[in-house]
């Protein structure tokens, strides 16, 4: 990872870690272009979804979905987890993860009783929080977080993160968004909004993830300076490559993009 | 994957793909000397506990605790999983495996209706079978498989393999062995046992996983011609450094370690 990017911001970096879906790119046994291209080539593969926050000896983690999470935590002394929510593909890193060594890891997350498999039954060194609440912010490292409600199969929340000179929105998984959030969100000013796009544009209204139509519409909705998409599938990937460019400041984001806050 | 080594049996291999526990080693956090050593040195390392037997065309793979599967499926058109139980150890690997393309792929597993999280609900390619019960033998890829209960804290199997030429007797997840599991081994000349040995020897009796005593007595019990100890902590490997030598026929197998069948 890249950490000395953001010299204007106390260097506090956004790196995404993992910018697929749950099907991730390549696919299993899939051998379209995309796909064999990403067996050949490291830098276009997409793992599932998860990102970082991080200061010079702090990081807090934006879900799981790494299975091998050591060489981003360790570098690290100082560290949090924040979960959108418990599809096995945010948090399947947590599984090994919490049989380590070390202090206890604060993981802060939605209020979903029933997690993941036994995460919460056997959490190890995870120090799962109390549940947050919608639209009430708290502060971590110095960093401001607001969840806020998404729209997906399984309770989900985006954050709404603000440093002393930046503030994103990450947004990830979700259909549209719910009228309160975007009302939320849109009353800020956003730096950067990253948005779950998983597909490419649909004619039927797609379940659970937005296509490019819908997250196009959150770009509207919310006008930030930059739109990143993310939770990507080969199919998107495809779309892209034979598409017309996407419209000024809306940007496909990948695995190892980092971004200064 | 070594994949020539069995001229002696039409070419079926068991393969060792993860012979490590749910922390696998190095183990998160942990500057043991163990865990220090595999952190440099990738053939040291334990993933989850995974297993596969193949012959030119055909893959049967034993347990899922790789999270990324393709490299051993892929190379062989013909696959079918054998599954032990469905700790997240064992089957994390199936999660995104499930979205991928190509033939269903036959699952066979014990009759635990939950299963683990929702691989039932979305099984995607995996075609779950109807469960297997314990000592009815079934037959894949001309090779004779017979469940037998193992004792551990989800219902869990282990597997009587028999080739034409060989019999190998696979046991993990288990502390010390069902009455009428040992004798129902006991009476077939094995010439592989795999053992569970999570542990080095405990003055209490460990739960869930043997410890070296245990899976010693095993060794007595069924007499195989060789023992191998898997599912191997980095406690265990710090022992075994630092022990006088094991029995001799009693080997701690590694990831990578190939037996002709």
């Amino acid at each position: 990872m890249t950490t000395n990017i953001a010299a204007n911001s106390g260097g506090i970096v956004f790196h995404f870690l993992g910018t697929g879906g749950a099907q991730q790119v390549p696919a299993f046994g899939c051998e379209c272009e995309v796909c064999q291209q990403a067996q050949r080539n490291e830098s276009k593969r997409r793992r599932a979804c998860c990102a970082a926050i991080t200061t010079k000896d702090r990081i807090i983690l934006i879900d799981a979905g790494l299975p091998e999470l050591s060489p981003y935590l360790l570098p690290y002394p100082q560290r949090h987890i924040l979960l959108t929510h418990y599809h096995m593909d945010h948090v399947q890193g947590l599984f090994p993860l919490r049989w380590g060594y070390g202090e206890p890891i604060p993981v802060f997350g939605p209020p979903d009783e029933a997690g993941c498999d036994d995460l919460f039954k056997h959490p190890g060194i995870l120090h799962f929080q109390k549940p947050l609440m919608a639209f009430q912010p708290f502060e971590l490292d110095g960093i401001r977080i607001t969840p806020v409600p998404l729209i997906h199969s399984k309770l989900t929340y985006g954050y709404l993160i603000q440093t002393p000179t930046h503030t994103l929105a990450y947004l990830t998984d979700t259909i549209g968004l719910p009228p309160e959030t975007t009302q939320f969100l849109a009353s800020h000013t956003l730096d950067y909004a990253i948005v779950d796009c998983s597909h490419p544009p649909q004619t039927m209204l797609p379940r659970n993830h937005n296509d490019i139509t819908r997250a196009l519409e959150i770009f509207t909705q919310l006008n930030p300076k930059q739109l990143y998409l993310t939770h990507i599938s080969h199919e998107l990937d495809r779309w892209l490559q034979t598409q017309t460019l996407l419209p000024e400041n809306v940007h496909a984001a990948y695995d190892g993009l980092v971004l200064g806050l």
